[in-house]
């Protein structure tokens, strides 16, 4: 159930998915454009937290560079927009490549379900832009199994 | 490095670790009264996402219900502010309490680590409210291991 302005959420949702294309296309021009100067942070599924911007901006570099082949499906997308904030979770449905096979064709595909809270900031000029990104893995089954009520009790992979 | 005049970062340190008092005292009150009323989430480490008050909080009163002992200690604090809105992140060490013995002694300890990032608002009255919490494990290693650069390629847990 998204909150605020539909004007706003419909901003917001294209700030969103511009920044999974840029992503997507490997396009790092697209993506420095894309983020605040200041005070961002990011948190890459089951990475530690990256601050600064430079720190930031590095480390998509190195995904991309690592990257294949990735497409992001988006489902679940929620907006909530307070003043010149906007808060949105989504969930990434992706597929991406492996690496390329040593015959040179491309390498098998993965996928992978990420859920991600991307938080953006109304700048002077009116353009969204991307505050902080956390995406990480889920690895709660919605199905029970050994546990009744579903939660793994603070018992994460150390 | 924190963002934002000294005294606003102070408050957002505050209510930051409101936040965790709460769930280590197992005060849902307390925790009622921390969250924004409109368009929040949370999502728990490995856990999907969850959005709206009602949701949130109920997964706080599940977690607690199926908590004997948690402690926080919180590193990493990086507060940054824009307006009214704060960003915090940080690194959840936990120390938690297993389930108890069958001869009724407390449970052996499990250590956890988890990186967190807090999205509050300054509410009409001055307050700073939670509108959003994202934990997640972190599960990749410090030290480089099989791949040069550290990095999972995408490759998370499914």
């Amino acid at each position: 159930m998204s909150h605020g302005a539909s004007t706003d959420i419909e901003a917001v949702e294209a700030a969103n998915t511009a920044l999974y294309d840029a992503v997507e296309h490997a396009d790092l021009d697209a993506l420095t454009n894309l983020w605040m100067d200041d005070g961002v942070s990011v948190v890459h599924p089951g990475w530690p937290t990256l601050t600064g911007r430079e720190e930031v901006l590095r480390s998509y570099a190195l995904i991309m560079a690592n990257t294949d082949y990735v497409q992001f499906f988006l489902t679940d997308v929620d907006v909530s927009v307070h003043g010149d904030t906007a808060l949105v979770s989504c969930t990434e449905n992706i597929l991406s490549g492996g690496p390329a096979e040593e015959d040179g064709s491309a390498g098998p595909l993965v996928g992978g379900l990420v859920v991600a809270t991307n938080v953006f900031r109304r700048t002077d000029d009116g353009r969204w832009k991307v505050w902080s990104h956390h995406g990480s893995p889920v690895l709660v089954e919605r199905e029970d199994e050994d546990d009744e009520d579903g939660l793994d009790d603070g018992d994460v992979h150390l």
